[in-house]
């Protein structure tokens, strides 16, 4: 299924700064959640804010990821813990000729919604097998199984996106119109974040192939679009 | 002044998951914070947390940034906010022989404190300069000095750092030791985040010429590594 409509817009998720850069729609949100392997996820505690790095992956409108140190939390808020999961993509240096609009172009989604814990045995082999393939395709197939105590030891969280907006800057420079003609230099260096050479494991044994799944995994291949074609691999235009 | 001991360790700060990552010493959490330009801000509005990207830099024990959509919160609480601000970087993909020890490298910190707006004209100005030429190395003077109307339009925003921890996985695989002889392909990908090929303003006029200050802004160059050595440039080892 195509990604379809938008998200609700409330006081939660409108784009208060810069609204012209904002993104609602499932579409815009989707594509820059989809890029990203990692996310930062806010939670409180007695008050206090956490801001927690983690990889996370996307099914539909459910967002999954694992071993939260909001372990304990989690556990004891069956109805769900407020959460705000954000991505964000740094694309590039911007270089103005003022300090006012030196900026980064970038693109960023921020996702709200109640994290829960998933417990059933069925459902979270299901999706830990499908995070393994989503990032890396065809893998799961050829790794020697989780036991049970892997699992146990193993906590997987969910999370349906109630609201959500996405943010995107994607101009360069942008001065003021009597700044142009200042000699000042002004300038946008692209930021690309990249895999170098894999590096196979010093115990491998003689005579394993490189597998076909990971033909994309080249050296100099951008990251988010890597993760991008794989998520659609799996997943298709979901 | 170098980098020297370490931060108190509590509740928030202690390193619960895979202790044996944990970083508590200063110099060690300012290394991961000092390669970044930018970071994630948790806070928290009316119990709902929010998760923001932002640009910020560090002097010292004090973290600053700018341009917050927590604004309206930071005005009404004028003993300070409290904010977990997060760096997070990816260094290389770990693919194992199970699913269980697929992980990452990476290198992040947590540092926690109370933010608040510095509303100090010379102050902003001083701290907005700095800013400036802690990314880019002696540009601020180059620059159209900012306006009032500028400055007035810039909300800044510090927060000294009360705790921080520091968490660094960097060994790449790491199996059981029974499954090293599995026929199952392992192996670590390393990921950079560099810097593209610099695209002047396309409004640029005849003869400006690319300022020696940015001569480390190379096609390839390592962004991690740049930000380190010109943080160490402006402040030195403090």
């Amino acid at each position: 299924m195509p990604a379809t409509g938008s998200y609700p817009v409330t006081e939660r998720n409108k784009v208060r700064r810069l609204h012209e850069r904002g993104r609602h729609d499932r579409a815009s949100v989707y594509a820059i959640l989809d890029a990203a392997m990692l996310c930062h996820i806010a939670y409180v505690i007695d008050g206090q804010p956490y801001c927690t790095p983690t990889a996370f992956w996307r099914e539909g409108d459910h967002l999954y990821w694992h071993g939260s140190s909001a372990s304990r939390m989690l556990r004891t808020q069956k109805p769900g813990v407020p959460v705000c999961l954000t991505v964000t993509h740094l694309d590039s240096l911007v270089l103005a000729r003022c300090g006012f609009n030196h900026s980064v172009d970038y693109r960023s989604a921020m996702c709200f919604g109640k994290a829960h814990i998933i417990d059933d045995a069925a459902e979270k082999t299901r999706a830990l097998d499908a995070m393994i393939d989503r990032f890396y395709p065809d893998r799961n197939a050829t790794l020697r199984p989780s036991t049970a105590q892997e699992l146990k030891a193993t906590m997987l969280i969910g999370m349906a996106i109630e609201e959500a907006s996405g943010k995107v800057r994607n101009k360069g420079v942008g001065d003021e119109e009597e700044d142009y003609a200042l000699p000042i230099y002004a300038a946008r260096f692209p930021v690309v974040q990249t895999l170098g050479p894999v590096e196979p494991c010093p115990r491998l044994p003689a005579g394993v192939p490189y597998p076909a799944g990971l033909a994309g995994f080249t050296p100099g291949r951008r990251l988010d679009e890597l993760m991008l074609e794989n998520q659609k691999r799996l997943y298709g235009d979901d």
